[in-house]
């Protein structure tokens, strides 16, 4: 910076609209979540894929609808014409038609993607968000990789401590199909009427019905004999009716669909998730491009818990649009997790967007895309009101190293960082005051600050008896070692070691009795 | 996509220019050395900080000088102007000045970073790169942070396995300062002396005289007596040596910084990586903003390990640059690590560039950045020199379980799901066949190639009597396990997380066993 510039300094200080800053605990819980979830892809074999977070602009041409105009454009500063990746299913569609020797693949990717929507920030909408997908690509027996992805879903839940707190949404792209020229749906109105079942979610019956009849054009009696459908959902004994219903499967799509979600039944039985999963006619999923199962996971207590378009939807959205602007619509990220937030997750299987890239390099896919900033506004929320400390500590440090001496104390500095120094060899996170003559009553604030469970007090004459004292936070008055314990220098990594192991497994414990009592409250 | 544009699919299927995809075992790689790195980060107390990939433009505009006109710039849409990051220490000094309550902070940030410069993909010089940032915040006793630093440079290449294959130089910009001044440089001409002086480790003395000289019009006998002190480096001794050269210590600047540097060999000591570093005093570095100790890791038998600038150099220099284009200087960021491949991490102190953006929010700042991208070349072309198959794999499955079975065999499907389950269930990470009924070379193909270490059996017989077979992969003919052991069903998982261990356990033998081996080599 040129000198005669530095006196007018006037910076915007602040971070693009709708973009955000991760810091502290958030980013702390955020990367809990995101490893959480890693942890699952590759446990199912997942493979990393990360491509550029900017694609030639012609890639993600054609791809979005009108969404399209959400695009970010990058300058034309000469050379190639650019764009911000706007999901990571086109850039994978993009990668297999590049690499067609590739027959198939499980990937994951967790990153960033961006569209210049208009952010409503206080509710979470932003313009750069993360996405966290896993898709299977490759031709095999059908719906056994569709199983795969269902599995997959509920382990990350589980895994995330959701456990009867969310629920998985299946549908198939056929039996809609089906459904909707057995009802009599001219074919040229298939996609819209799809559309507009897909809105049952956000939109009593009546409204759905008015669409469909005033603006689509369709038949009244053709609307009410989908909605006679729309409002099944079930288990097994739900698929079996319908396959009892000749009508529906004397239609071949109606026939395939079926069949698909049989055998999907039969899989997810063996993988001992059936019971996690609600079969449900009116889930239509906006994407054009699926073309087999389809999917969406909510959590309990939002908008789908009660009948969808049912009068007590209605009455619930009315109650929510006069508490201000909470209507049941807008409610979409919210960070309110007593309203519900939508859809935590969703996918499908799309078997022809790699052709759309190259005809010859097709291969059919299915995947699930994790709406991690959903799932971390909710997570963080139940964190907070169970006031769990642990979790919401901004480091992970397990001990931080002091000393403390009477008159003519010269700070024990290097002895401080020596004995860091071991704590780091062992591979214990410690640290230290970087003062060279800390007061002692500073150091513990540090360490509380950090929220750090062991103090390692160095004393000079402890010291030179080969002995420091490790002190357990925030004990209370009368434990017996509220005064911290005296241990040897050369034994102090594998003590602490073994007292954060020990103090980990006591808060597990506690976890799983309050997780056991919970359930009893419930059942 | 309208359908009448479907037929006339013609994309360019390509990432853009000095962009790539990342995915297989280089993938798995990387990770891994983020995950060692960041490990590193996180045991000396640093939290996450994660910022938008594009800034405001106003941010980034007037700190990197005529770098400036590589940043990338987001198309004016409407709205403000924005820029893709260049680097991470720039929003990082921003969310200080942004957070002027923060008084102290250790963060970490691994993320990309965009340069439009020109690609030189062959050689790894890319427009989208990753860096790897540590830096300490705040206002602290002196070299205390400095040293802490230094010492998590060491741990992160002594965990990435680089023992004895790199060295850290180490310099202080108040030491190069206050050396112009004794040796006569004017006042205006310290920093393109400085910058010529950091051209040392790619040109010859005699050329940089020349620039000097020539270019910058410095007295020739000046340059000279530059040279007479460039050319020492060393340890403490050099150290004593400055510190006894009265007319050094006659000058503030020098003597301030031969100070600092004293403090910091004390603590560098105390952590016990004193020896890991070299005092150089040509070290200068490019980035202005420098205002107190500078240091460069570069990787055992690169440019640095012969004399600078000396005959031997430039004799390695002509021979490389016979060696068709493998210059010293092209040779940054080559692939080729027995050429070297220049510096591998750097950093330093600047105290002044939060200031930038907010003077009254001003807070001293001391950190390094990882050059992930070399680091992952080099590690790269080591294991694939040591054929260590574990590492390149793309997937970290531990077990496939596969099925056979004689005329009217079914696949068992459901069977070989149900054991996925149980095995999920115990975090091992598996996978199986998607075919409904395949063979048994087609399974063992797969799991060969994945590199799975273990296949799990199932036989109808055997697992009607409650029992699978656990074949580990690659075993020699002969050995007693070679056709695998039977097990009891409930105890599989189990079984195969202690083999697994097991088999980490004999490569990290076999591992240290090697490295002491090669140690005994080098001695």
């Amino acid at each position: 910076m040129p000198k005669d510039k530095e006196s007018k300094v006037s910076f915007n200080l602040k971070t693009p609209k709708g973009t955000k800053d991760w810091s502290g605990s958030d980013a702390l819980l955020r990367d809990r979540i995101f490893s959480t979830i890693a942890d699952v892809f590759k446990r199912h074999g997942g493979t990393a894929l990360d491509t550029p977070v900017f694609e030639l602009r012609e890639i993600l041409a054609g791809k979005y609808g009108e969404d399209s105009k959400l695009i970010y454009d990058l300058q034309d500063q000469g050379g190639e014409i650019c764009s911000l990746r706007y999901d990571l299913t086109v850039p994978f569609a993009r990668w297999l038609a590049m690499n067609p020797d590739v027959r198939s693949m499980k990937r994951y990717h967790i990153a960033k993607v961006y569209r210049r929507d208009q952010p409503a920030v206080s509710k979470g909408r932003m313009r750069e968000f993360y996405q966290c997908d896993f898709d299977i690509a490759g031709t095999f027996d059908p719906m056994v990789p569709d199983a795969e992805i269902l599995r997959i879903v509920t382990e990350v839940f589980e895994e995330l401590g959701w456990k009867g707190r969310y629920n998985i949404k299946i549908n198939h792209r056929k039996i809609l199909d089906g459904l909707f020229e057995v009802c009599g749906v001219p074919a040229d109105k298939i996609r819209p009427i799809s559309s507009a079942v897909d809105k049952l979610d956000k939109m009593p019956w009546e409204d759905v019905r008015k669409e469909m009849v005033d603006e689509k054009g369709l038949d009244g009696a053709v609307a009410d004999q989908i909605w006679s459908y729309a409002q099944k959902k079930g288990g097994r004994e739900l698929l079996d009716g319908l396959l009892a219903d000749e009508t529906l499967t004397a239609n071949a799509n109606a026939k395939a669909g079926l069949d698909d979600m049989a055998l999907l039944m039969d899989y997810l039985e063996a993988f001992g998730v059936l019971d996690r999963i609600s079969f449900d006619l009116s889930l239509a999923r906006g994407l054009d491009y699926y073309t087999g199962v389809i999917y969406e996971v909510v959590t309990e207590g939002s908008a789908p818990a009660v009948q969808k378009g049912s009068a007590e939807a209605q009455a619930v959205q009315k109650k929510a649009k006069k508490d201000k602007s909470k209507t049941l619509e807008d409610d979409d990220r919210s960070n309110d997790p007593t309203l519900g937030v939508g859809s935590v997750a969703a996918g499908g299987r799309y078997d022809n967007l790699v052709g759309m890239f190259l005809p010859k390099a097709q291969i059919p896919c299915v995947g699930v895309s994790f709406g991690v900033d959903r799932i971390f506004s909710i997570t963080k929320a139940r964190i907070e009101r169970e006031k769990s400390a642990e979790a919401l500590r901004s480091s992970e440090v397990d001990a931080y190293v002091m000393a403390f001496g009477g008159k003519g104390f010269t700070g024990m500095l290097k002895e401080r960082m020596t004995v860091c120094q071991s704590l780091w060899n062992a591979g214990v996170k410690a640290e230290f005051s970087y003062k060279v003559k800390p007061k002692l009553p500073q150091q513990f604030k540090a360490a509380e600050q950090v929220g750090v469970p062991f103090a390692v007090i160095l004393g000079e004459d402890e010291l030179a008896a080969g002995k420091v004292r490790i002190k357990e936070m925030g004990l209370e008055d009368g434990h017996p070692e509220k005064e911290g314990v005296l241990v040897d220098l050369a034994a102090l990594p594998a003590e602490i070691k073994t007292r954060v192991a020990n103090k980990r497994r006591g808060q597990d414990v506690q976890e799983i009795t309050e997780q056991l009592e919970a359930t009893k409250v419930e059942a």
